[in-house]
């Protein structure tokens, strides 16, 4: 049985990420969904609120799970006897940093392995940065995030502006 | 009438900035040189001052006008009946991250175009921050911004050290 | 009154090609998609071919039109008095060498200036290159070329494989 | 089951090949090294050669085979029932044409996922193409490549120099 | 005689800078390892211990020194008599941002050159706040550093967690 | 003594190889310019003309002599007793692949390190290819090659057109 670690700060989970572990979720028998809880990294959702937004997301996918976890992601990997660590990647940028933390992953433990997936075209533009700084200043993220994310954005952001041309 | 945005912090306004707004405002019926005023990000010159160093700058330029501008981009071009955004671009980490930009400004409102401009090769090398950092240090940046940004970083920088070998 | 050139090999032109003419045939008076004739570099169809097709692909836009040249494009620029080229861009690897070009032209004539427009998110993976490659091994291109172009790479390959599974 | 392809021209293979395969075959039931048999492009090795150098590289890994592929890769994946292409990823450039192709064949056919995988640090500057280069001007390519792929070049280039502070 | 500086945080000393360091030494009459003392930015380790370590690190090296330094780079060039600055690159974004202050340095004071050197391969995923970040999670970073800075990495992290599979 | 060799194939030199060459000339005790002959690579100049047209460049550097050379570039810097390779980069794509080379060249012999310089940023543009291109087609090269490059390329295009608005 194979499992794979999707990790990432997941503030909040974006279609961009979902599509990567609906992808995942067809190759590996179990997929976990960690949520990086940093207390040094200042959040718009609590780590715990960020797990259960991917827990409502994930509802129809059976082997897939979320969960918290703090320190080297090679140890998580360990404990839960995981081989395969998944990270999107959208652009050059991305890419170099990933590669770099891979390599030194694959130091750490040579048993766990860094597989880079693709996310559709459509969400190439698409981060949890941009999601919230558009939707905070008036935007549309509509299509770019699951609906009841995008009640819990409302929530945080009580008095964003009302945009005329807005749909 | 096609109207140009040209979006930034202008932290201060340099020669490449002033050299993609001569080339935008040959182009284009007017051209908005629009400051972003955020509250959240310190600089060092305030959203006004940059305004009116801005204004100095472009006073050849009969079609161009400097401006403030405070929450989503897209909007203040619909306010403003702009359909253009311009960006400078001098290197291959400002596109990816322009690219995204532009891909969700699009997205928000597919009636503005962004175009990315080059600016002269003597000024691929120029950006706000590194006009601070060596002013403040000391070095020269005559001929990299106008006489009178000069003056003002002058009077920013009070106690910037003498070096003996420098113009 | 602004002219803008928008050259290329177009072989043959792609939904990709045709976004980019959409967008700029709002932004200039007249815009020239202009074919380049190269006898040294072999291609699928002739210069008068692409040319055709073309033609048929921007019927319903009335200030586009469609020409063949030769020799050097900032001169093409000249004779047709034409101040704007426009590049797609798709990929960082595409900019260095556009950035390289586009000095190049602006050092021959200075009055001609480059703009770079991004193609929509779904072509960003499309070039004719690969539309030939993908259609000549039995791929289906429908979408990413007009469906007269498909007819026309249907005549250029008459064995193409027949695959199954294909729509 | 998941059967994972790992296609390319292997002309021949490396040790960063073999690299990717010991890998793959870890986290997937059968892995297909799939050699293109493409008649219009000049290889050293025959596809037949290439093949069997693969499958003696190959002998310890119980569920990796050879095997030569021509036409749509995607069409091969759905004559062999497999799910994953892989593909190793070195620098930047490659990405990009990678991504490109990656996105093409989802396009093609969305049930095959292209995984991408790092070559360990060692391997990063290698290709088979510098190693023909090299070897065919007398360097020394050993620790590059098995030994049998080491003889079948000295076999290939019985001419090449002699230099006496090679090892 | 040529001097050359070799400039940096060395927040701390990696075996990567290391590299680089011999590499140059063999290049140069003298080389100034060069410890940028920022007030404004936070560090490990003060920069008189960074110093320190560079100074255990380069006892085999004769004509190596370590030092600190603030203010302009090229004034501290000027006032050792150096007339080139060493920098190492491992990746493309490290380039770009090397590159502009390398010609902003040029035009600074045209008489000092940059030259850029490559680390070894197995250093290319290796840099001071990687070393920091695994270490105070409790991975191992042996044979990434000089033993004695893992010493003194060990009396910053007093409280670091223990892990069972760790060497 | 040491003595640096700038590899290329100078077809032909361009002011932007010369200015790397004053560069390194003030830094090594000599510099070799070194053409690569290779007789499967077609070229507007042969070998012995591009040497001559370097020997003419650099007649007031006394340090610097222009040679042939085939083959390992490694081994004729072994033969050369020369320590260092110097490469000019102007652009991220040129850097993957000059630094793949470096990898191996470093691999093949230890002693030698390849060192990257970086041209002018007028220089940035410039390449012996653009530059045929550009005066095959009738535009103008003059201040990117010296003149009597440029009367050589005058006798190598004798039909040439000839555009009324050149300089």
């Amino acid at each position: 049985m194979t499992t794979a670690i999707y990790p990432g700060s997941f503030d909040p989970i974006t279609n961009g990420h979902l599509d990567i572990i609906e992808r995942a979720s067809k190759l590996f028998d179990r997929v976990v969904v960690a949520v990086l809880s940093n207390p040094a990294k200042s959040s718009l959702f609590t780590p715990e609120e960020r797990v259960g937004l991917i827990e409502r997301s994930v509802v129809g996918l059976p082997h897939v799970t979320a969960d918290l976890f703090a320190g080297l992601l090679v140890d998580y990997c360990y404990r839960h006897d995981a081989s395969v660590i998944i990270r999107g990647i959208r652009a050059v940028s991305d890419f170099e940093y990933e590669f770099q933390m891979a390599l030194m992953n694959r130091r750490l433990r040579d048993e766990v392995e860094t597989l880079f997936m693709m996310p559709q075209e459509l969400y190439t533009y698409l981060s949890s940065r941009l999601v919230k700084e558009v939707f905070s200043l008036g935007g549309s993220v509509r299509g770019l995030v699951p609906d009841f994310v995008l009640e819990a954005l409302t929530q945080k952001y009580p008095s964003r502006p009302n945009l005329e041309w807005v749909d």
